[in-house]
Parts: structure tokens; sequence; C-alpha cells
């Protein structure tokens, strides 16, 4: 017989709700909560093992299939209240899913730079939904790795969401400074600022044909003179009279793209 | 001396609220509140006139240049308190600039399809960060125009803000149905429908050589099989292995960058 929380001062379910709103705790206990059917089965689908599983009787209802996937791969399973779960989640309409998972690995072995390889850098990028939403996209369009630095944490809930599971396939590398990752990329690939500086190339895919790395930086401030410094050169994407700039993410799909579409330039 | 409105009561700032908040009074008032100095400054820039400025006088101080040119352009200005100001906000942390203005003519009348044009149409778009970060991206790239029916309120404040004025400039035809203006589209322009059909083509600029038009439904459910059937054809974004799929906006934005770079394929 599995197990029924319902006392909202139980241990189990006090942590769960930390691990949601503390990136401090998440960080202690190198542990995440996802929430919600379709971030939860990402995660069996991208082979990453479920500690703990907390469902409502109602979502098990509801997504029988999602919920009894993750009922086999999880190594334990909670019911726990609607009231709980409306309690704990992150959203206002929650589904009654929670997964607790073991943090992956972000240290600099996870991406090794290759010749011809795709690679995003991102520092400074604030907004969880950015972060996610670039990250899914980055994902989507198979780059090979992502560098973050001093950005939203990609395990607090709306960086999760924005990224649709994104996160989890997409191996990412944790770093405190950019420096040596740029080093490193620019003896494999080019790698390009997001910038506007007088100097910047209009964005092209010929840029990319030899793959190449994009880095971009805060929403509003950009990235600093002495990174893009560091940079083999920058990027622009060019706009029609008037239009003072597009949102983060989109500018950052659409350079995303042009990377992608790098390597067909020869057969067009 | 310019009037101090210090009352939850007034029926001005009663009105700004009601105006902020439903779709219904805006429609029946004809009219709109922009919020925040970059929002109204972008009212002045595109030559839209402001009724009624409502400003704090901390916001006057902290915005001078845009409140000093705001308080020229608008018929009328009035002082509202911090107090009033947050309670009447939108956002969480306001500015204490508000601007009644009339809505602008969305008739048919408005655009015009031409050869070699650029134009969007959202059909059932409900995210109004979407349909403000597709207006924004569509204005930044230069379309001639904008269809949309079923979808978010443009003059919702979350719709203004997230559009960060695109919606001013370009063109735009609220309509309750596409049938006539895809039919209309079709004289000038090849109408793609983005929709994951087997016939879809993946997306390239080459498509766009003669401009074009491209219509998005909704983040779920996408288009209905009618309306697909009514474009030129379909286009999809090829994507890597295991991905899902992109954020409509994301997804908005490469097929519209494609689009506005349709006209330069010959060149390149």
């Amino acid at each position: 017989m599995r197990e029924i929380i319902t006392s909202r001062d139980n241990q189990k379910v006090k942590r769960i709700a930390k691990l949601l709103t503390s990136k401090r705790y998440r960080t202690t206990e190198h542990a995440f909560v996802a929430e919600g059917a379709r971030l939860c089965e990402e995660l069996v689908l991208s082979g990453i093992a479920i500690r703990e599983l907390y469902l409502t009787k109602e979502a098990e209802e509801r997504y029988r299939s999602e919920t009894s996937l993750l009922s086999i791969q999880a190594e334990e399973c909670f019911y726990i209240t609607e009231e709980l779960a409306e309690r704990i989640s992150d959203t206002g309409t929650p589904q009654g899913i929670f997964a607790v998972c073991a943090m992956l690995d972000h240290s600099p072995s996870v991406v090794i730079p290759q010749q011809g390889g795709s690679y995003v850098l991102l520092e400074h990028v604030q907004d969880p939904g950015n972060v996610g939403t670039i990250l899914r996209t980055a994902q989507a369009f198979g780059l090979q790795g992502a560098w973050l630095t001093s950005s939203a944490d990609i395990y607090s809930p709306k960086v999760l969401r924005a990224s649709m599971g994104g996160i989890f396939r997409l191996p990412i590398v944790l770093e405190e400074d950019f420096a040596s990752a740029t080093q490193r990329l620019k003896e494999k690939v080019s790698v390009y600022a997001a910038a506007l500086t007088p100097e910047a190339h209009p964005v092209s895919r010929s840029l990319f044909k030899k793959g190449g790395a994009i880095m971009i930086g805060n929403e509003g401030a950009g990235l600093s003179e002495k990174r893009i410094q560091d940079c083999t050169g920058a990027v622009i994407i060019p706009m029609a009279g008037g239009a003072e700039s597009l949102n983060a993410s989109i500018a950052a799909g659409i350079l995303l793209w042009e990377m992608s579409q790098g390597k067909s330039v020869d057969k067009e």
C-alpha cells in the first residue's frame, strides 16, 4: 500500500516545497523537483532517475499513461492530497505530479569542444523564461552543449518549465567565468558575441559553415566589452528602420537557427 | 496648476483601472491605456495622440526626459499618488506613468496586400506574451501588416508590454474570420501555414523571394485543417532528433526572419 501524505507538516512535503523555492537548498541537497506530467515524462525519456515521485489520486486518474510510466521508474512513490499539491506547486493550476531527482553533472568535462560543433554561452541572462526558452531552442537545433554563468538557475521551476525538458538532454556546463571556456572553444570553432558593436557582422549562416558558438549577454546591458573582445567577432540581426530591438529569446532563437543551418550552406 | 488625484474613488482613476483590466470596457470606450516610460514614449514616436496622461511626482523626477516629452504631447495631464499608481498598475513594480489613447484603426482597409509584401496572420494565439512578441518581431523585420482573429487582445497590458510598442507602428487588421483575408492575400503573395503536415516544406528563404505571408495557429492545437487547406502550402522548421517542438514565439520569430530574408536570396 502506497503511503498517503496529508499533513502540511510532513518533512517530505516541506522538502519538496523548499526544493521548488530555494536555489540555495537545491544546491546544498544537489537535488531538484520537476513538476507536471509533461516535464516528468521528459525525465524518463531522458534517462534521468527519479528518486521520489509524489502524485495526487486525481493526477493518477487524469494522466494515466504518464503516471504509470513514472511510477515504474521512480524509486519511491507517495500520494499527496490536492490541497498539499496546491500548497507546494509553483503554478496556479497544479497537475499534482512532482518528481525529486539528483542534479545532473555540469562540470567542465561535460562538454568538450569539437571542430564542427555548435554551442551557446549565456552570461547574466536573468529572466528564467529566457534561459529556459534558449536552452529548449538549443536542444531543438541539436547543439552539442551550453555554458552558463551568472544566469537564472536552470533548476528553478520557471526555467525547467520554459525549457520543456531541454535541459535534461543538452549537456550544460555551469561556470564562474567564461574566460577559459571561450579559450577552449576558440581552439575548435569561431565564437561570436551577440552584440551591437560597430564591427558586428550581420548574422549569416556562412559564418557557421564549420560550426561555431554564440555568446549571449544580459537582456538589458548585453555583454561586457572585455567579453566581446575575447570572442572571434560579433554578430547582429539586421532590422527594419524604427525597430528598437528583438526580445532576447527571439534574437537567440534566430542566431541559433542560423548557426544550425551553417553546415548546409554549400548545399544550397 | 496641474490637478493632483488622491482618491481611489476618483472617476478618472477608476476608468484607467477598468481600461487596463476589461477588454469589453476597452472596446466600448474605443480606448486603451499604455503603462510605463518606454511604452508611452513609443506612443509619441509613433505619432499617436495621448488624450490623458497620469503621472506620479516620483515618475516625473525619475523619467524626466520621457515625461516632459509626454506632458507636451498630452491633451490633459494629471498627477496621481504612488498609492493610486500601485493600485491601478498591471505590473508588480509600477513606474507611475499611464497614458489613455484612442484605439487605432484595425479595419480591413488598413492593410492592402501588395505583390512582394510580407505579412503575418495569427489565429487563436492565446498567450498575450506570444501575441505581443510576434507583433514586435513582425515590426522589427519590416512586415507590411498583420491579421489577427480570436487571439489575445492587442490592447491588453501584457500584449502591449511584450510588443514594446510594435503594435503602434505595424498595421493590424482584426477580423472575425481569415477566409476573405487569405483570399485577398493569395492574389498577391504565397500564404504559408506554420503546420506539421506531411507535405510541409522545410522553411527556406527561397520560398519568400516574392514576399509572402505566414499563418500561425494556436499554441497547443495549431491551425485547423480547413485553414491549412486555404493556404498556398505549409512550412515547418526542421529540428534535431528528440526535440518536441519550439516555443510558439520562437518558431514564429524564425519563420518571420526567413521571410524577411527572402528578397535577398538572389544576391547571396
